[in-house]
C-alpha cells in the first residue's frame, strides 16, 4: 500500500465535459460530479438533447464539440458504434486535454453479453490513435450507471481502474474517480492492458444476471 | 444475492490432480487443498519431480499422465508454453472430468507483462477445443502463489471468478475455490469470456508493482 488517494492532485476545480452525456452512463457520472461541486458540461450531438438531459441534474448541455472546447477534462461516453468517428471529429478542441474514455465495445446475443474485436486493441487505444494531441486515459467502465442515477444510494461500493501512461493525467483521474461517494481510483494499468478491463464489463453483467446484482469490483491489498 | 456458498455441492471428498504441479501456482494451490483435507496430486513430465514437490507439502506426486487418469478433478497450471501440448496428450485420462483451466497467457517486457493473443480466444476456449470429451471451467487465475505459499497468510482476501457453460461442473469449481480459506468461488461468465479474466492478470501484475501489494479482486453486491 505504497499510495493513497490523499497523494493525489486536487481537481476539484476542473470543469467535467461528457460526450454522449445524455446516455445512462454519462448522465449517472454528470450527476455524480455535479453533487461532488464540479462544473459539468453535457455533450450530445443535438445541443437541445443535451440541454433537456443537463437540466434535470443542475449541469449544462451543448454540443460534443462545444463541450469539448470548454471542459477542462472530457469524459466519453458514447457508443461504441460512434466512438472512432466522433472522436476524429474532436481532435482539435480535444489537443491537449485529458480524455477519459469509458466506452466497453461489447456484442449482446442470446447468451449476454461478449467482447467485441478492436482493431487498435481496445476503445482507449483507439482513442489514443485517434487524439494523438490528447491525454487519453481509461477509466469508469464498470461504474453501474443504474447506481450512479439513484439518489436512493448514497455510496457505490467500487473501485474504479484508471489505466493511461502518462502518470499525472492518470493521478487526476484518480482523484476525479475517487470524488464519487464510496468509489477510489486505482490505477489499472498501461493503456495496452486496456482491453480486459473493457471486456470484463461482460463478465460483471454475466455476474448481475446470475446474482441479481449491481457487480463492482474491489482490488484487495491496495 | 441470490446465491450463496451454503447452496454449493459438497466437493471435500474430491481428489485434486494439478497438472504442472511443480510451478509456484500449482504448489501453492496444493498447499492450500491439502490444508483442506483433500487428497492432492502433483503432477510433471518428471515424476520424480513431482514427488520431490509433493513430499514438501504432504501431498501425492506423479507423472501427468497418471495424475490425469486418478485424480476426480485436474487444475491445470502450466506454463502457457506448454499448454496445448500436453493437454492433447492427456485427452483420453481427461474424458468425463472437470478440468479447470488457471492459465494466464501473458508476455513479458519492460513495461511488465501484457495479454497474449489465443487463437481459440483464451487457454480456457483452447482447452475446451482441445478437450471435446471434458467438462472444462476456468478459475484461480488471480490468486498470488506467494500468498497461496505463505504459511503466514491464513487466509487470502480475494473472490476467485469461475468460468464456464457447465452450471454443475461451475458450481463444484465455486465449491472448490471457497475451501481455500478466505477466497469465494464466484460465477464469472462463460467460457467465451475468459480472455479477459485470463488478461486481468496482467493488470494485477501492473498494481502489484506501482502498489508494491499482492493485488486480488473482490466482487460487490454478490
Amino acid at each position: 500500500m505504497a499510495e493513497h488517494t490523499t497523494d493525489l492532485p486536487d481537481v476539484s476545480t476542473l470543469t467535467i465535459g461528457i460526450l454522449g452525456g445524455t446516455g445512462d452512463q454519462g448522465r449517472g457520472l454528470a450527476v455524480r460530479f455535479a453533487a461532488a461541486g464540479h462544473t459539468v458540461l453535457i455533450g450530445s450531438r443535438s445541443a437541445e438533447r443535451a440541454q433537456r438531459a443537463a437540466e434535470e441534474i443542475g449541469a449544462r448541455g451543448a454540443d460534443n464539440a462545444t463541450v469539448a472546447a470548454e471542459a477542462d477534462l472530457v469524459i466519453v461516453a458514447v457508443p461504441w458504434d460512434g466512438h472512432r468517428a466522433l472522436l476524429e471529429s474532436l481532435r482539435e478542441p480535444l489537443t491537449g486535454k485529458i480524455v477519459v474514455d469509458c466506452v466497453n465495445p461489447l456484442g449482446f446475443d442470446k447468451q449476454g453479453a461478449y467482447a467485441l474485436p478492436v482493431e487498435e486493441g481496445s476503445a482507449a487505444q483507439q482513442a489514443a490513435a485517434v487524439l494523438t494531441g490528447s491525454r487519453v486515459v481509461a477509466a469508469f467502465h464498470h461504474v453501474s450507471a443504474s447506481l450512479l442515477l439513484d439518489p436512493s444510494v448514497p455510496g457505490i461500493d467500487l473501485d474504479i481502474l484508471v489505466l493511461g501512461d502518462d502518470r499525472e493525467a492518470t493521478d487526476i483521474v484518480r482523484a476525479l474517480a475517487s470524488r464519487i461517494p464510496g468509489a477510489r481510483g486505482v490505477y489499472g494499468g498501461r493503456l495496452r492492458n486496456a482491453h480486459q478491463i473493457e471486456a470484463l464489463t461482460a463478465n460483471l453483467i454475466s455476474i448481475n444476471r446470475r446474482y441479481k446484482a449491481h457487480a463492482g469490483i474491489r482490488v484487495t491489498d491496495v
